[in-house]
């Protein structure tokens, strides 16, 4: 039987599940490759970290980097980070014949085009299914399976901490800040959560799923992107009265004006897919035109399903499947161009926080007429008097530029005591 | 730019489909394949049909099987049928080298593992995704995706008639014969539904993901097979009482002592994925061990549904893609030992009709309880005095051939004016 010889940059929790994986698994997973996989090096930061498995038969290398020039097929990068010793390491592998199979988002997003571009050069494939969703096969399904009739639109959950601290606020009433902490403390988010809920990773995977559906080069400036620092329990609240979830959405659409690309929380009806989707899960829509739509859910963190995704790219290399990393020749992807920013039609969930004084109804309700915004469905609490309230709405589609004009406006009233909060409808 | 030389037998509404995608949308997918994709050959039984497309490039046979002997790469087969025409066509397509994609379920069922080590004898690709849950890429992800840990399970929605039967029958409340009467009538049944409606489509399509989930070779002797005809609006009445749905379902499970396949009506937990599917939709929960469970929702039926599987197996083959057709080596794929009839535990869903008469609970009760069948919640509508009345249960987890027995016990009793129906409850 042939083998194939494989090196992991990286042995955080990750890259030892790999190892594990492919030490305690070699059977069945040589039945499936079709050839043994040999881990033959390894790379970390401390050589003397006790580690899960027995890696005394591979190559230790102080630097990572070195791993693009040992005796290797396949180089594993779980390095992770936009530039640093993930980049140089995955850019001198590819230049070099290597294959790649990487979870890296952040360098992907960033990197993605000119690093496809670079394996195809040299024939090595570069694979990522674990850098989107982790676990759920969703680069593989765009890449590969469902190509017939193009995408029309992306939507997904891509980020475990962000839906697991909506679905805490849910649950138990609680505000962002508090449940934030809670997950700290049990590990469920990290220390400095910026990335996770501020939309970063999101945008990343985001990035990459636009990519593969739309044959477009990764681009991270041609996105809109808000994290869930902003949501209030109250929301959460409201939504649920009106029958919807607030969840952090990535989106990538093709509109007739170009690909528009967001991340950002929305109201998702109860009842759909997405709304569904709770805790830590991972979960994507794909829109298939005339074959429908698609939906997607799974783990989308931690080791295991990371480690999943990582094995199968490993086996689809053994197998001989080196196509082009975004599923068309690099030079073929397109740069996104994303529809005029005014273009943006979308029904929106308004909230106000006002003096409980005659007028300010028709005050704000007068001010959205004029700008053109109908409105569906609203609730007015029960009065505290003396305390300011909160006034919510669900408008009928409008456009995003006037709606946001009008608020402007409104939020200069001497009635209205915070800025409006502003929050768009999706399908889910 | 290289080419790829495509033949299609049969030009049905999915094979026109097939035809009609790569003629109108041939540049996106040369783009997505590497090089052309040509189709020249074409084999229907009526060359006269008006076709959507112009077909006069491709050479006309009358007899599909000498599509095998033209001069092709890969052979469309989509004439259907476990044997004749279309199994003599993949058989010689295969023996002479060139690589087939299929959506027959029924030929492959049966001839799975025979065809596959046909194929891999020839270097030839046996590809079908289109051959279970449609356009869903369940069969990829199966084969090339969730690996890494082995499945533990497979559960599907794998027949979109059955679901959208049982969805208008919870919907409407009408009989099982008043709704497929109507789904006929729209087309949406088969004027001759038992291959559908008795489960034997939803057991062809679970004998291949079992194949694929397991390493087996496909088996339907060492399957059991129950439809939705005995469902009645009452029972999914009662079940949506307790919170469940009836869903028509394939299961195949790893068990301690084999490998359990059976297709059966089963209650799913409502707020589940599985019993939220609706309509014509199909669905598939592969549980994945450590990497968690994978749920996978979309069409499983109609025309651009089957056509976008077909597409991507048929770009599969021009990016290389020849691996096995379970995934690993025919002669690797092991028979199925099923686990001992006596040994399934399930809980089960219970329905007495029974004269309204003193006695007659405690009766079923003694009985149940002398087979240490213990109740978890219980319904006893009221009472119409002089009719049969209707006495539902739900058991904790029991030997199904206990309880069978005990049921058999239980029907004999004078009190009891209908056969028991005994329905199992399953994960979703």
């Amino acid at each position: 039987m042939k083998r194939m010889r494989i090196g992991i940059a990286g042995l955080g929790t990750v890259g030892g599940e790999v190892a594990k994986l492919l030490l305690t698994r070699s059977d069945e997973l040589a039945a499936r490759a079709g050839c043994e996989l040999d881990l033959v090096a390894v790379s970390a930061r401390d050589r003397k970290k006790p580690r899960r498995v027995d890696l005394a038969r591979a190559v230790w290398h102080d630097d990572p980097v070195t791993l693009a020039r040992a005796e290797l097929d396949v180089v594993v990068e779980l390095i992770g980070g936009e530039g640093g010793p993930a980049h140089a390491l995955v850019e001198a592998a590819l230049k070099s014949g290597k294959s790649v199979v990487t979870a890296n988002k952040a360098m992907l997003a960033t990197h993605g085009a000119a690093l496809a571009a670079l394996a195809e050069a040299s024939g090595a494939a570069l694979k990522f299914e674990a850098a989107a969703a982790g676990g759920i096969p969703i680069v593989k399904a765009l890449r590969e399976s469902l190509i017939a009739y193009g995408i029309v639109a992306v939507r997904g959950i891509l980020n475990g901490t962000c839906n697991y601290i909506l679905t805490e606020m849910e649950k138990t009433g609680r505000s962002f800040e508090a449940v934030l902490k809670e997950a700290q403390e049990k590990g469920y988010a990290e220390a400095d959560p910026t990335l996770d809920v501020g939309g970063g990773d999101t945008a990343h995977k985001l990035a990459l799923l636009s990519a593969l559906a739309f044959g477009v080069a990764p681009d991270l400036a041609q996105m809109s992107v808000n994290g869930i620092t902003g949501i209030s329990a109250e929301d959460i609240g409201f939504a649920r009265e009106f029958g919807y979830r607030i969840k952090l959405l990535g989106v990538a659409r093709a509109t007739a004006r170009g690909i528009d690309q967001r991340v950002e929380p929305a109201m998702v009806k109860a009842g759909t897919p997405l709304a569904d989707v709770e805790g830590a899960f991972n979960a994507v829509v794909a829109d298939a035109g005339e074959a429908g739509p698609f939906f997607f859910e799974g783990r989308g963190a931690g080791e295991a399903p990371t480690a999943s995704a990582v094995i199968a790219d490993i086996v689809d290399i053994a197998r001989g499947a080196v196509g082009p990393a975004f599923g068309r020749a690099a030079a073929s992807l397109r740069p996104i161009s994303p529809p005029p920013p005014d273009s943006r039609l979308s029904a929106f969930y308004l909230r106000f926080k006002v003096l409980d004084v005659p007028g300010v109804l028709a005050e704000i309700a007068g001010t959205l007429a004029q700008s053109g915004v109908s409105i569906e469905s609203m609730i007015q609490r029960a009065r505290n008097p003396g305390e300011p309230v909160s006034i919510v709405m669900i408008t009928h589609e409008c456009g995003e530029t006037k709606l946001a004009r009008a608020l402007n406006v409104i939020a200069r009233s001497d009635k209205v005591v915070a800025a409006p909060c502003m929050i768009p409808m999706e399908a889910g």
